[in-house]
Protein backbone atom coordinates (compact mmCIF):
# COMPACT_ATOMS: atom_id res chain seq x y z
CA UNK A 1 0.00 0.00 0.00
CA UNK A 2 2.48 2.58 1.09
CA UNK A 3 4.50 2.96 -2.55
CA UNK A 4 1.33 3.02 -4.62
CA UNK A 5 -0.30 5.59 -1.83
CA UNK A 6 -3.81 4.42 -0.98
CA UNK A 7 -6.87 3.78 -3.44
CA UNK A 8 -10.42 4.59 -2.56
CA UNK A 9 -13.65 3.21 -4.31
CA UNK A 10 -16.67 5.69 -4.03
CA UNK A 11 -19.96 4.47 -4.87
CA UNK A 12 -23.13 6.45 -5.72
CA UNK A 13 -25.79 3.28 -5.71
CA UNK A 14 -28.87 3.07 -7.80
CA UNK A 15 -32.11 1.03 -8.83
CA UNK A 16 -31.07 1.96 -12.47
CA UNK A 17 -27.63 3.47 -12.00
CA UNK A 18 -24.84 3.01 -9.91
CA UNK A 19 -21.69 5.81 -10.24
CA UNK A 20 -18.51 3.92 -9.24
CA UNK A 21 -14.83 6.00 -9.31
CA UNK A 22 -11.55 4.83 -8.09
CA UNK A 23 -9.63 7.54 -6.70
CA UNK A 24 -5.80 7.17 -5.65
CA UNK A 25 -3.51 9.46 -3.48
CA UNK A 26 0.39 9.15 -3.63
CA UNK A 27 1.84 11.70 -1.57
CA UNK A 28 -1.49 13.67 -0.87
CA UNK A 29 -1.82 14.38 -4.31
CA UNK A 30 -4.98 12.24 -5.72
CA UNK A 31 -5.76 11.11 -9.26
CA UNK A 32 -8.37 9.09 -11.33
CA UNK A 33 -7.96 5.81 -11.38
CA UNK A 34 -11.55 5.03 -12.90
CA UNK A 35 -15.01 6.24 -13.32
CA UNK A 36 -18.15 4.81 -14.48
CA UNK A 37 -21.56 3.42 -13.88
CA UNK A 38 -23.08 0.00 -13.78
CA UNK A 39 -26.63 0.15 -15.39
CA UNK A 40 -29.57 -1.93 -14.63
CA UNK A 41 -31.48 -3.04 -17.36
CA UNK A 42 -33.08 -6.28 -16.42
CA UNK A 43 -36.78 -7.11 -16.01
CA UNK A 44 -36.71 -8.72 -12.52
CA UNK A 45 -35.99 -6.71 -9.88
CA UNK A 46 -33.70 -9.52 -7.81
CA UNK A 47 -31.67 -9.49 -11.33
CA UNK A 48 -30.44 -6.05 -10.86
CA UNK A 49 -29.59 -6.60 -7.17
CA UNK A 50 -27.69 -9.26 -8.26
CA UNK A 51 -26.08 -7.22 -11.38
CA UNK A 52 -25.09 -4.77 -9.21
CA UNK A 53 -23.18 -7.14 -6.52
CA UNK A 54 -21.75 -9.09 -9.28
CA UNK A 55 -20.23 -6.38 -11.66
CA UNK A 56 -19.13 -3.95 -8.15
CA UNK A 57 -17.53 -7.46 -7.00
CA UNK A 58 -15.63 -7.80 -10.60
CA UNK A 59 -14.45 -3.55 -9.96
CA UNK A 60 -13.29 -4.63 -6.44
CA UNK A 61 -11.43 -7.99 -7.92
CA UNK A 62 -9.70 -5.77 -10.76
CA UNK A 63 -8.63 -2.65 -8.78
CA UNK A 64 -7.91 -4.41 -4.79
CA UNK A 65 -9.67 -0.53 -3.84
CA UNK A 66 -8.25 -0.07 0.42
CA UNK A 67 -11.30 1.21 1.43
CA UNK A 68 -14.69 2.28 0.12
CA UNK A 69 -16.84 5.42 0.99
CA UNK A 70 -20.37 6.06 0.08
CA UNK A 71 -22.80 8.85 0.83
CA UNK A 72 -25.70 8.23 3.15
CA UNK A 73 -28.94 8.64 2.25
CA UNK A 74 -31.50 11.07 4.57
CA UNK A 75 -34.34 11.72 2.59
CA UNK A 76 -36.50 10.07 -0.19
CA UNK A 77 -39.28 11.52 -2.11
CA UNK A 78 -41.39 8.77 -0.50
CA UNK A 79 -40.73 5.32 1.21
CA UNK A 80 -41.13 3.25 -2.26
CA UNK A 81 -38.23 5.20 -3.76
CA UNK A 82 -36.59 4.81 -0.52
CA UNK A 83 -37.22 1.71 -0.42
CA UNK A 84 -35.80 1.27 -4.03
CA UNK A 85 -32.60 3.26 -3.69
CA UNK A 86 -31.78 0.99 -0.11
CA UNK A 87 -32.01 -2.15 -1.98
CA UNK A 88 -29.50 -0.63 -4.48
CA UNK A 89 -27.84 0.40 -1.34
CA UNK A 90 -27.36 -3.19 0.15
CA UNK A 91 -26.62 -4.86 -2.46
CA UNK A 92 -23.93 -2.82 -3.33
CA UNK A 93 -22.70 -2.75 0.14
CA UNK A 94 -22.96 -6.62 0.57
CA UNK A 95 -20.41 -6.65 -2.25
CA UNK A 96 -18.29 -4.47 -0.25
CA UNK A 97 -17.97 -6.38 2.91
CA UNK A 98 -17.42 -9.53 1.32
CA UNK A 99 -14.23 -8.42 -0.16
CA UNK A 100 -13.28 -7.73 3.42
CA UNK A 101 -13.69 -3.67 2.51
CA UNK A 102 -14.14 -1.36 5.06
CA UNK A 103 -17.12 1.23 4.01
CA UNK A 104 -17.21 4.99 5.34
CA UNK A 105 -20.81 6.83 4.70
CA UNK A 106 -20.76 10.53 4.46
CA UNK A 107 -23.91 12.56 4.80
CA UNK A 108 -24.36 14.78 1.40
CA UNK A 109 -23.86 18.32 3.01
CA UNK A 110 -20.74 16.54 4.15
CA UNK A 111 -19.50 16.00 0.40
CA UNK A 112 -20.26 19.42 -0.41
CA UNK A 113 -18.96 21.53 2.47
CA UNK A 114 -15.66 18.79 2.23
CA UNK A 115 -15.11 19.36 -1.48
CA UNK A 116 -16.28 22.89 -2.57
CA UNK A 117 -16.15 24.33 0.97
CA UNK A 118 -19.95 24.95 1.77
CA UNK A 119 -22.86 22.26 2.22
CA UNK A 120 -25.30 23.75 -0.27
CA UNK A 121 -22.92 23.91 -2.70
CA UNK A 122 -25.36 23.13 -6.57
CA UNK A 123 -24.22 19.18 -7.73
CA UNK A 124 -22.44 21.20 -10.85
CA UNK A 125 -19.52 22.75 -8.50
CA UNK A 126 -19.14 19.67 -6.77
CA UNK A 127 -18.51 17.59 -10.28
CA UNK A 128 -15.87 20.68 -10.97
CA UNK A 129 -14.11 20.69 -8.36
CA UNK A 130 -13.82 16.97 -8.34
CA UNK A 131 -12.45 17.04 -11.73
CA UNK A 132 -9.99 19.92 -10.91
CA UNK A 133 -8.80 18.12 -7.99
CA UNK A 134 -8.43 15.17 -10.15
CA UNK A 135 -6.43 16.96 -12.49
CA UNK A 136 -8.97 16.09 -15.52
CA UNK A 137 -9.80 18.96 -18.03
CA UNK A 138 -13.05 17.83 -20.15
CA UNK A 139 -14.69 14.89 -17.63
CA UNK A 140 -16.46 12.43 -19.43
CA UNK A 141 -17.66 10.47 -16.85
CA UNK A 142 -21.49 10.59 -16.32
CA UNK A 143 -22.81 12.19 -13.25
CA UNK A 144 -23.36 9.56 -11.35
CA UNK A 145 -19.87 8.34 -11.77
CA UNK A 146 -19.02 12.16 -10.63
CA UNK A 147 -20.79 12.00 -7.52
CA UNK A 148 -19.12 8.59 -6.85
CA UNK A 149 -15.79 10.17 -7.28
CA UNK A 150 -16.61 13.02 -4.97
CA UNK A 151 -17.49 10.91 -2.02
CA UNK A 152 -14.46 9.23 -2.63
CA UNK A 153 -11.73 12.39 -3.07
CA UNK A 154 -14.14 13.21 0.55
CA UNK A 155 -13.19 10.09 2.01
CA UNK A 156 -9.39 10.99 0.66
CA UNK A 157 -9.33 14.83 2.31
CA UNK A 158 -11.12 13.05 5.82
CA UNK A 159 -8.21 10.14 6.12
CA UNK A 160 -5.42 13.17 5.85
CA UNK A 161 -7.04 15.20 8.09
CA UNK A 162 -7.40 12.50 10.66
CA UNK A 163 -4.17 11.15 10.21
CA UNK A 164 -2.71 14.91 10.58
CA UNK A 165 -4.74 15.54 13.39
CA UNK A 166 -4.36 12.04 14.63
CA UNK A 167 -7.90 11.54 15.72
CA UNK A 168 -9.04 7.66 15.76
CA UNK B 1 -37.01 -32.22 -9.23
CA UNK B 2 -39.66 -34.26 -10.12
CA UNK B 3 -39.17 -37.27 -7.66
CA UNK B 4 -38.03 -34.82 -4.94
CA UNK B 5 -40.94 -32.39 -5.40
CA UNK B 6 -40.68 -28.74 -5.30
CA UNK B 7 -38.30 -26.83 -2.84
CA UNK B 8 -39.24 -23.15 -2.01
CA UNK B 9 -37.55 -20.79 0.42
CA UNK B 10 -38.86 -18.24 1.74
CA UNK B 11 -37.52 -14.97 2.98
CA UNK B 12 -38.41 -12.15 5.68
CA UNK B 13 -35.54 -9.67 5.10
CA UNK B 14 -34.98 -7.06 8.31
CA UNK B 15 -32.15 -4.74 8.91
CA UNK B 16 -31.60 -6.70 12.66
CA UNK B 17 -33.14 -10.08 11.97
CA UNK B 18 -34.39 -11.51 8.48
CA UNK B 19 -36.26 -14.99 8.18
CA UNK B 20 -35.98 -17.72 6.19
CA UNK B 21 -38.32 -20.76 5.91
CA UNK B 22 -38.18 -23.45 3.16
CA UNK B 23 -40.80 -25.77 2.30
CA UNK B 24 -41.40 -28.63 0.05
CA UNK B 25 -44.30 -29.74 -2.21
CA UNK B 26 -44.26 -33.14 -3.11
CA UNK B 27 -47.69 -34.24 -4.60
CA UNK B 28 -49.72 -31.16 -3.43
CA UNK B 29 -48.56 -31.72 0.29
CA UNK B 30 -45.96 -29.10 1.63
CA UNK B 31 -43.87 -29.60 4.52
CA UNK B 32 -41.16 -27.92 6.79
CA UNK B 33 -37.66 -28.24 5.53
CA UNK B 34 -35.90 -25.74 8.04
CA UNK B 35 -37.28 -22.49 9.31
CA UNK B 36 -34.59 -20.13 11.04
CA UNK B 37 -33.32 -16.55 11.53
CA UNK B 38 -29.77 -14.57 10.30
CA UNK B 39 -29.02 -12.15 12.99
CA UNK B 40 -27.11 -9.29 12.44
CA UNK B 41 -24.86 -7.98 15.23
CA UNK B 42 -21.79 -6.18 13.51
CA UNK B 43 -21.33 -3.11 14.27
CA UNK B 44 -20.92 -1.65 10.35
CA UNK B 45 -23.92 -1.41 8.57
CA UNK B 46 -22.00 -3.20 5.14
CA UNK B 47 -20.62 -5.92 7.65
CA UNK B 48 -24.36 -6.48 8.64
CA UNK B 49 -24.76 -6.42 4.96
CA UNK B 50 -22.54 -8.85 3.93
CA UNK B 51 -23.58 -11.22 6.96
CA UNK B 52 -27.21 -11.33 5.34
CA UNK B 53 -25.77 -11.92 1.78
CA UNK B 54 -23.05 -14.67 2.77
CA UNK B 55 -25.37 -16.80 5.29
CA UNK B 56 -28.02 -16.58 3.04
CA UNK B 57 -26.09 -18.03 0.05
CA UNK B 58 -25.11 -20.81 2.41
CA UNK B 59 -28.09 -21.69 3.05
CA UNK B 60 -28.88 -21.59 -0.50
CA UNK B 61 -26.26 -23.88 -1.08
CA UNK B 62 -27.01 -26.30 1.44
CA UNK B 63 -30.62 -26.77 0.38
CA UNK B 64 -30.51 -26.26 -3.15
CA UNK B 65 -33.71 -24.81 -3.83
CA UNK B 66 -35.85 -24.32 -6.92
CA UNK B 67 -36.75 -21.07 -6.27
CA UNK B 68 -37.54 -17.90 -3.88
CA UNK B 69 -40.39 -16.08 -2.47
CA UNK B 70 -40.58 -12.55 -0.63
CA UNK B 71 -43.17 -10.31 0.66
CA UNK B 72 -43.25 -6.97 -1.08
CA UNK B 73 -42.93 -4.11 1.32
CA UNK B 74 -44.81 -0.79 0.10
CA UNK B 75 -45.19 1.42 3.12
CA UNK B 76 -42.63 2.27 6.20
CA UNK B 77 -42.74 4.14 9.24
CA UNK B 78 -40.49 7.01 7.57
CA UNK B 79 -37.61 7.06 4.82
CA UNK B 80 -35.14 6.37 7.26
CA UNK B 81 -36.58 2.91 8.43
CA UNK B 82 -37.56 2.36 4.20
CA UNK B 83 -33.99 2.08 3.64
CA UNK B 84 -32.91 0.00 5.93
CA UNK B 85 -35.03 -2.11 5.00
CA UNK B 86 -34.70 -1.93 1.39
CA UNK B 87 -30.58 -2.50 2.45
CA UNK B 88 -31.98 -5.70 4.16
CA UNK B 89 -33.52 -6.85 1.10
CA UNK B 90 -31.36 -5.65 -1.45
CA UNK B 91 -28.76 -7.53 0.20
CA UNK B 92 -31.18 -11.01 0.23
CA UNK B 93 -32.34 -10.48 -2.77
CA UNK B 94 -28.60 -10.45 -4.64
CA UNK B 95 -27.86 -13.69 -2.62
CA UNK B 96 -30.75 -15.02 -4.66
CA UNK B 97 -30.45 -13.55 -8.00
CA UNK B 98 -26.33 -14.69 -8.05
CA UNK B 99 -27.68 -18.19 -7.01
CA UNK B 100 -29.84 -18.21 -10.27
CA UNK B 101 -33.01 -18.36 -8.13
CA UNK B 102 -36.31 -16.75 -9.43
CA UNK B 103 -37.89 -14.85 -6.58
CA UNK B 104 -41.28 -14.03 -6.88
CA UNK B 105 -42.80 -11.21 -4.90
CA UNK B 106 -46.41 -10.93 -2.69
CA UNK B 107 -48.24 -8.18 -1.25
CA UNK B 108 -48.92 -8.75 2.27
CA UNK B 109 -52.69 -8.62 2.07
CA UNK B 110 -51.92 -11.33 -0.72
CA UNK B 111 -50.18 -13.64 1.22
CA UNK B 112 -52.99 -12.97 4.33
CA UNK B 113 -55.62 -13.43 1.99
CA UNK B 114 -53.75 -16.71 0.28
CA UNK B 115 -53.54 -18.34 3.65
CA UNK B 116 -56.07 -16.69 6.09
CA UNK B 117 -58.53 -16.02 3.15
CA UNK B 118 -58.49 -12.51 4.41
CA UNK B 119 -56.47 -9.86 3.50
CA UNK B 120 -56.91 -8.19 6.88
CA UNK B 121 -55.76 -11.13 9.25
CA UNK B 122 -53.90 -11.13 12.45
CA UNK B 123 -50.22 -11.91 12.23
CA UNK B 124 -50.65 -14.97 14.73
CA UNK B 125 -53.93 -15.98 12.70
CA UNK B 126 -51.29 -16.53 9.38
CA UNK B 127 -48.72 -18.31 12.15
CA UNK B 128 -51.12 -20.66 13.07
CA UNK B 129 -52.67 -21.53 9.44
CA UNK B 130 -49.05 -22.04 8.51
CA UNK B 131 -48.30 -24.53 10.89
CA UNK B 132 -51.22 -26.23 10.55
CA UNK B 133 -51.00 -26.51 6.94
CA UNK B 134 -46.86 -27.79 7.42
CA UNK B 135 -48.58 -29.95 10.24
CA UNK B 136 -46.59 -28.78 12.98
CA UNK B 137 -48.04 -28.80 16.08
CA UNK B 138 -46.40 -27.00 18.60
CA UNK B 139 -43.89 -24.61 15.99
CA UNK B 140 -41.01 -23.35 17.86
CA UNK B 141 -39.61 -21.10 15.36
CA UNK B 142 -39.39 -17.19 15.71
CA UNK B 143 -41.71 -14.61 14.72
CA UNK B 144 -39.03 -13.85 11.72
CA UNK B 145 -38.96 -17.46 10.44
CA UNK B 146 -42.89 -17.95 10.33
CA UNK B 147 -43.01 -14.82 8.10
CA UNK B 148 -40.97 -16.37 5.98
CA UNK B 149 -42.70 -19.69 5.47
CA UNK B 150 -46.14 -17.78 5.04
CA UNK B 151 -44.74 -16.51 1.94
CA UNK B 152 -43.02 -19.46 0.81
CA UNK B 153 -46.54 -21.41 1.59
CA UNK B 154 -48.22 -18.53 -0.62
CA UNK B 155 -45.83 -18.54 -3.19
CA UNK B 156 -46.94 -23.08 -3.58
CA UNK B 157 -50.33 -22.00 -3.34
CA UNK B 158 -49.85 -19.47 -6.35
CA UNK B 159 -47.61 -22.20 -8.14
CA UNK B 160 -50.18 -24.78 -7.71
CA UNK B 161 -53.17 -22.66 -8.84
CA UNK B 162 -51.51 -21.39 -11.96
CA UNK B 163 -50.53 -24.42 -12.86
CA UNK B 164 -54.10 -25.82 -12.99
CA UNK B 165 -55.68 -23.25 -14.38
CA UNK B 166 -52.32 -22.91 -17.21
CA UNK B 167 -52.28 -19.39 -15.98
CA UNK B 168 -48.13 -18.05 -17.14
Amino acid sequence: MAGNGVLILGLDPGSRVTGFGLVREISGAASLVEAGTIRCSQEQEADRLGHIFSELAKIIARHQPDEAAVEDVFTAKNARSALKLGQARGSALAACALAGLAVSGYAPTHVKKNIVGQGRAEKEQVAFMVAQILGVRKPDWAKDASDALAVAVCHLNERRFKRLTGSP
